[in-house]
Order: C-alpha cells, then sequence, then structure tokens
C-alpha cells in the first residue's frame, strides 16, 4: 500500500510500504476515504532534522472498516468511522471524565507515536478500534465528509480551545490565528453563544471565512498594535478568553495583551517554547489563567456531529484544496506557502 | 506616631513618622487595634536592597474608625473594621464580579503601593474608605480577634487558592507550603468539602496545625521523592488540584509533579520567578491548568466571617506570636527563622 512519509523539513514523499494488517485482537484495519493534513504537520515540516526521519503522517481519517480483530465487538466489516487523533479505550476513569488524551491504557497514544501508521494513505491499523473510532451513519460519499472529518482533530481541537476557556453567551472571545483551528475556535464560540468574537488575523480569505463562522470583529494587526485594536474594541480591558491557535511565542505575548483581569488563555496550537512569562509581569497579578492542550476529540464528537449532520454548522468549509496521494507533497507546500487553508486527501 | 519601615533586607524598625490624617473626602482614618506581618513581607526582608527603602510595612489590620472623609457614607467613627490588602471602590465592573484586585478606580492600589500608609502602624489613612472597609459586628476586644484579622488577606487568599482552583468535594486537593496561607489553604479545602487534602510540609508544630485545619495526608519529602510520596497517595495519578502557598520555582515544580492530567495548579505565593515551564513538557501535554493570583478577599469577607462568628472554624490559629510595635522587627526575625508562624500585632 502506500502512505506519507517525512524524510525532513520540507521533504514529503509518498511511498510504497507494507500493507497495514491487524496485529492485535483489539485492532481493526481501516481502508482510508477520506484524511487531511493538519496545520500541526507543518512544525516538523519546517524544522525536522532528517536524522529523525522518516516518519509516517496523518493523524485525522475517516475510513472503512475492513478487517477487525476478534476482541473487536462494536465494529464490523463495512462500518464508516472515523478516528480522533489520540488512541484512547474510552473506558478508563480519564477516558470516563473526557480527557481521552490522558488515556491510561498501555497501548493509548496519539498517531504521530505509531511508527507504523498514519492517516495520510491508503489504510491504517487502528489500536483499541473499540474505544478509538466512531461510527458514522452516514455513506462514505456523503457531501458531508469534510465536515464530519473535521471531527477527528480540527474542529474538536477549536471546540475544547472554547470549552477550555470557558465560553458562553456572557463571554468576549479573542482567536490568535486564522489558520484551520483558529477558524473552527471561531465557530465553536459562536455555537457556544459568545457575545463577542474577534479574530486576528491577516489573511482575506480566512478572513472572509471567519466572519461566516461568526467572527464580530477583525483585527490584522499584529503585536502592539493589534493589541490596542483589540483593547479598543472591549472597552479597555480585553476579552474575557483568549483562544491561541498558533503556539508560538509572539502568539502568546499577544494573548497576554488582549486578555481581560480575570480571564483565560486557551491554548491549543502546540506551543513552540517551554518556558514563558507566569509571574507577576504576566498572568499573576491580573488573575489570569491559562489552560488547553491536545483535545480530547473523542470526548466531544456526540455533542459535535449532531450539528453536522443536519447542517446547521459546516466546519468542513476549511478545506479549500483536495488532493490524492500523489498531490500530498504539493499540499503541505501550498499550506506552508500559505496558499491552501487546509488541504483534504482522497487516497 | 509610630510605624514600621523597611530599610532594606534583615532591616526593619519602628520609627515616628508623621501622623496619617484624612486628605480626600473618600478616606477614613482608622486606628489600628490589630495588625500582623505576612509571609509576603519576608521576601524584601531577604533581599531587598538599601536604595529601595525605606517601605512602610503592614497591607491586613483591623481598626476603629476615627475620622472620615465628607464622602464617606457607610462608615462612622467609632466603627470597627476590617482592611483587605486591596484598597478597591467595590462598584466598579471587577469589583462586582469580585476580582477587588483588579478594581478599574485611579486610587485602587495594594497597601503596599501606599508610600506613606502601612497596617504595622498607630493608624492608617485609608482610601476609597466606603468599597475598602468592612465593618465588624463584634467589639475590639473579642476573642474572634485573631480569626477576624485573617479576613484581611492570609485566610482570604487560601479560601481563593481553593476557589481558584475549582475544590469541590470530589476533588483531592495537595498544598504546597505549610506557611500560614499554605495552612489555611488547607482549612479552605476541608471548608469546600475535598475529598483528599495532602499537606506538603515539614515543620511539625505547622504539620499538627495543618491536621487539625484538615489535612488527611502530610508528606514531609521534598522534590521527586515528595512527588512520589503524593502520586502512591492518589493511585498514582496525582491530585485534581494543587494549591501552590509558596511562590518559588521549587514549589511550581513541585506542583507540575503532583498534578493529575486534567487539573489545576492554583498559585497564591507570590511568584519569585517571572518565566516558567509551560510548554509540551509540562502544562500543555497532559491539558493542566494554570489558576490564582493576588486574593481579592474583599470578595470573600462576606462568605467566610459567619463561619468565624459561629465558631466553626477558628483561622486565627495561625497566629502563634503577639507583639506590641517594639517587637515587630524581632517579630520579622522569628518569621524569617521560622520561629514563629505569624505575628499578631497589638499596636
Amino acid at each position: 500500500m502506500r502512505a506519507t512519509m517525512m524524510y525532513g523539513a520540507g521533504d514529503v514523499r509518498v511511498e510504497q510500504v507494507p500493507d497495514s494488517v491487524v496485529k492485535l485482537p483489539t485492532d481493526a484495519l481501516v481502508r482510508v476515504t477520506a484524511s487531511c493534513v493538519c496545520g500541526s504537520d507543518l512544525w516538523p515540516y519546517s524544522s525536522m532534522k532528517p536524522e529523525d526521519g522518516p516518519a509516517r503522517m496523518g493523524h485525522e481519517f475517516i475510513g472503512i472498516v475492513e478487517d477487525t480483530g476478534p476482541e473487536v465487538t462494536t465494529l464490523k466489516r463495512g462500518d464508516l468511522v472515523v478516528a480522533p487523533f489520540a488512541i484512547s479505550d474510552n473506558t478508563c476513569q480519564f477516558c470516563r471524565e473526557g480527557l481521552h488524551t490522558s488515556c491510561a491504557h498501555p497501548q493509548a497514544n496519539f498517531w504521530d507515536g505509531e511508527p507504523d501508521e498514519g492517516g495520510q494513505a491508503e489504510a491504517v491499523r487502528v489500536p483499541l478500534a473499540d474505544g478509538t473510532l466512531v461510527k458514522l451513519p452516514v455513506e462514505a460519499d456523503s457531501a458531508l465528509m469534510p465536515s464530519l472529518l473535521t471531527l477527528s482533530d480540527v474542529f474538536g481541537t477549536g471546540h475544547h480551545a472554547a470549552v477550555a476557556g470557558g465560553v458562553n453567551p456572557r463571554t468576549r472571545v479573542t482567536v490568535i490565528g486564522d489558520g484551520a483551528v483558529g477558524l473552527l475556535a471561531v465557530l465553536s464560540a459562536k455555537r457556544l453563544g459568545a457575545e463577542q468574537i474577534i479574530l486576528m488575523g491577516r489573511h482575506q480569505a480566512r478572513i472572509d471565512l471567519g466572519r461566516e463562522f461568526g467572527a464580530t470583529d477583525i483585527v490584522s494587526a499584529r503585536g502592539e498594535e493589534g493589541i490596542a485594536q483589540v483593547r479598543e474594541l472591549t472597552g479597555g480591558h480585553g476579552t474575557h478568553v483568549v483562544l491561541e491557535a498558533v503556539g508560538t511565542m509572539p502568539a502568546y505575548r499577544q494573548a497576554l495583551g488582549v486578555v481581560r483581569p480575570g480571564g483565560v488563555i486557551s491554548r491549543v496550537g502546540v506551543p513552540q517554547y517551554e518556558d514563558a512569562p507566569i509571574g507577576m509581569g504576566s498572568l499573576f497579578r491580573p488573575n489570569l489563567r491559562l489552560a488547553g492542550g491536545p483535545a480530547p476529540v473523542r470526548a466531544y464528537i456526540e455533542e459535535l456531529m449532531p450539528d453536522i449532520l443536519n447542517g446547521s454548522i459546516e466546519p468542513g468549509k476549511v478545506f479549500d484544496a483536495t488532493t490524492d496521494l500523489d498531490g500530498v507533497p504539493a499540499g503541505y507546500q501550498d499550506m506552508a506557502d500559505r496558499k491552501s487553508l487546509k488541504v483534504l486527501i482522497k487516497p
């Protein structure tokens, strides 16, 4: 079968690899029907050293169950399923609390931690299939497929930002970052009723989609000027919640600049730093809170899917390009160049 | 009148200063009947440079109103009042939300920011008296005075740690630090019904008081060994909430070590650092949250005072020494030497 491999920064190849097969009794083999490139894939695409590769890529996919191990009880051949980016048993104490990204099962993992599997491929062996996979009540050729695919990561991640930030109808929200996660954080904040949603972004097509998703204000300036503009929009004090969907230190500093005293910075952009200001001069004095992390998207699928199925939201609009496996390397480059917002893959 | 001045590290003096008087129409003049030394006073006591002094000291006090400006409407001469450590108008949008430490009034301040006033003195000019001061329904010689004095800072701060950490009957809690704030964080967690309260501390008299306040377990080891012991007491995963009542980097690292995935580190110890780990290797991967800051104690007095008045709690037990103004310098030294837990001052 064919799969996407990253050999180093800027070096993505689609290659012939051994067929994925069921290995453990709790595995399922899934034939991928839709997958995509994640904004977080762009971090190694910009910085990965060749000695750290090659790495199998892709952690967001939908597919059809082709085989199951003898202990799989809830899935059968032919089921259409979506795979969250975290493998989990869905039964441990953390999963029961909705924190599937901290599943205590020894086989729990992120796809990035499975060296021989990845979603940007023809097929995937899915560990803990009963816990990880969620059945979709549509056919594989449904027009809803792009939106349903966002349940595997990017929409769940935007929703997680909003939930961890405590967004509700009484909150004003700033979203930092106009990538797919940022835009779906806008949609999520809107869905949770936020009073005001300020999107900080500068790419016209993305801003337009942000407005469509519910942004009430756009701030394109960065740094001190961007901070001043957000403060002007909020009576001088900033917003109760900041959804930080980038992960860089400038984005964190921007979050500190626009958050209201007593407010919360909810981070879902993978931090590209370890140490950052949290003392008297930043978080502590104004009682700011910090929240977020990798989204337990498995916990959110039941809540979010009905709104997709009934057409009230269309998170799949973040996909502005579609390719087959051959086009994946170019898709990475287009996303890195900001020519594409998010690339959908039909293997 | 006489007041306490700090001239530099280790150099506290009680000196004659100009009498405090009402200056602004919203001021009150309060004759201090009880005051104390705060754990946070020990930071400058260990490190203050002489060129930064002298500084008027003390931000926790109870006293009798002796004079009021013409715009003060809720207080009159003879009222017994407690002063929170933050001066606030109690009417702005932040005060109405219970965040008096971020009061938007131009005169809002901490006592430490008032160069000519301080609680470790015979009298204090209190700005924004209607907003700042809270009347006490007892006489100045009440036996409840030590406990009521804790409402000015130390009990409210322990309570804030527990509230910001979201302590409830389903939470297990670790308290880092056996100083007066840490011990009152134990009492606060107990009051909010915490299922388990692990106190990390090593001084026998403080541990004993911690147990009396509600600690269910004591861990005296520090660093990796202390972390391992907390994990052993909690099924391997750590506690949902960590109340960090010290403020040093080792205390923060200890908090990271004992907090459960998805849990919260609530800080009330004034951070002695600005940058600290919050990335993938610390807060982000396990979806840890960070909360806390200077406690808006004014917001908590109405809730906490009844439990003191009816005798169900006795936070004043943190005072293990009493002195007059002459004894204040020795009181600082005794607290720095850990000979005293907290020193009450009767001017």
